[in-house]
């Protein structure tokens, strides 16, 4: 059964993505938890460092393609679901006041990835996978999340992830600053890491994590023109055919129409 | 002779950067070529990826020196020189709808390097070398190169380069961001990048690409007044010495003036 | 006895940092020292480039909390010792017309990090150690100092630094683009590349200098109200705990308030 898992162990909460048939892809149910899992947390004034993970060995393998047909199959629809479903979730996560870890294993891919570049601290197995292969499904990454993206890494590493297509492990994501550290032990690392966040003042954590967001690259917002041409992929051939090809385990062939 | 060739192989374009007097330094008729070729490929709507590369083992040496006392002697012909015919050039591999592949062996350095630059990724050798050795010639670099360069690794390393010209080999490019991967067999490693690329769907590149530019960093544009200032460097003594300097092979003396 | 020495040899300055009595902390005599010697520095015409470095062994191990009580103790004091004091000094570095090389062994922490960053190139020991530990001493990083760690690392490196608190070695620090190259003899290391500097033209490095400074990217102004917030910590209970426990050498217990 998919599901958002939150406890809290003294000054810290746990948040697990699970979802064991599918490497913990995140269905529209489970944004929306996540959602209301980080404004519960951020409110909790008792808190001072959330751990973000995958159950099961992974991390999450992306947005739930199999719902995209339903949720996400018109210009409409795209929209509604990457600038507020998603979106709603990432910006919990970054203004959430406490500071957040992400410890991750196995895949951090799409979606999965994008949620731990919200986070504040990224902790990754050397054999952890990142990547954002959406290419190969027919579609762009959708604005609000290269912005994410691009104030992270800038402009190299995310033409280098999105135009191959590739998927990275745990060195080649910390040589182009996706994580900061790897660790044999991610979960234990994760944990020390949480400590060593305790242990310092809890508003000097919250002043710094506010003001780094407001002080650091922010790009530009798109207008409605850009915004509209930003999710023209949704009214293509070609992102049928990938979406089909990906449920249907098949190698797509793109057109460009 | 000097040229810039243009090759096309099904869904990719070979375009080659050759002359071989002068590890492939690119006068004023190449980089006009350059600009034709980028846009003509731009307007081709079957290609999926263009690899630029260099002829005889190497990228590039930069501009042509030898030149520079017709082309580039005056504060006019110097702001025509780089905010027009380099400033096109550049613009036009940015710019291009289709992602462009750098394959970088031997030099790399100045215009070059800025070629590069303006390309989606870079593959390059370990033994390819990168720099932009220019304080030796007397001269800054030019207002848009410099965006360029800082839009693409920030400013340690643009300071590092440009007030030492130290020449970095490929693994200290690739520490800086300015080389997205090493590989023994550059043109295989391009190739198969290319490939990868050529695998997703083609609109789902051209939108990632042209998003990408919108929302990355882009420094302000200078005002007239800054422009001047950028470009002084054409009426100092400093200037000629690093010039005439490099030309008749001796070490030139600045005096600050 | 605590004191900023200033020599000049040929075309190079060397400023130095010295309080022996607690590994080279800055205190408001020093700060307002380098101010005034980097301001002198600028006006020599002569030079070609500034070496800064601290003395026996340490760069600079931070601002000096002994007189935290004294200067930095109010919300008037704090934005007077920070927005004046400690700005003065770094934009000094900064807006100083030559390169600056930072020759980095032992602690560079904390306000000694700051110098450092302000610097155009910091060669450092593998063994140096290098953070902003200041979550510890119950603060966080005041806005100004802020921007320029994210104008140097973004946001990633920043977040790291500031909510762990960490102190890292060399080889971690220049994993971060914290530093440019590590050295077995910084001092040889940082004169070579002064040297190195000093054979290209004066008026290239000023020019490639000022328009480095203007074309990165730089954090935005905070508004009043902002700035009232970023320095609100002074009013709080952890920020004396946190100092006294410092002054106290004894272990801070944080509550949130």
């Amino acid at each position: 059964m998919s599901e958002i898992f939150c406890e809290i162990q003294d000054q810290f909460a746990f948040v697990t993505i699970s979802n064991p048939s599918c490497l913990n892809a995140i269905n529209m149910d489970m944004w929306n938890a996540l959602t209301l899992h980080f404004k519960e947390l951020h409110a909790n004034e008792d808190l001072r460092c959330i751990i973000i993970r995958g159950a099961h060995g992974q991390f999450a393998s992306g947005a739930d393609v199999q719902e995209f047909a339903t949720v996400r199959n018109t210009l409409a629809d795209g929209m509604r679901y990457h600038n507020q479903t998603i979106a709603a979730s990432l910006n919990a996560i970054t203004e959430c006041r406490h500071p957040v870890v992400a410890a991750i294993e196995g895949v951090c891919v799409g979606g999965g990835l994008e949620i731990a570049i919200s986070c504040d601290i990224r902790i990754a197995s050397p054999y952890a996978r990142f990547g954002i292969p959406i290419n190969k499904l027919g579609f762009p990454l959708a604005p609000k999340e290269l912005q994410s993206l691009l104030s992270l890494t800038g402009k190299a590493v995310a033409l280098e992830i999105l135009l191959e297509g590739r998927i990275l492990n745990g060195l080649e994501a910390k040589e182009r600053g996706l994580v900061q550290r790897l660790a044999g032990d991610v979960a234990q690392e994760a944990l020390e890491t949480a400590k060593r966040i305790a242990q310092g003042a809890p508003l000097a954590a919250r002043l710094n994590k506010k003001f780094i967001r407001r002080l650091s690259f922010v790009p530009e917002r798109l207008n409605d023109q850009e915004q509209l041409e930003a999710f023209s992929f949704l009214e293509t051939q070609d992102y049928q055919e990938g979406v089909m090809g990906f449920l249907a385990k098949q190698i797509p062939v793109f057109t460009g129409k």
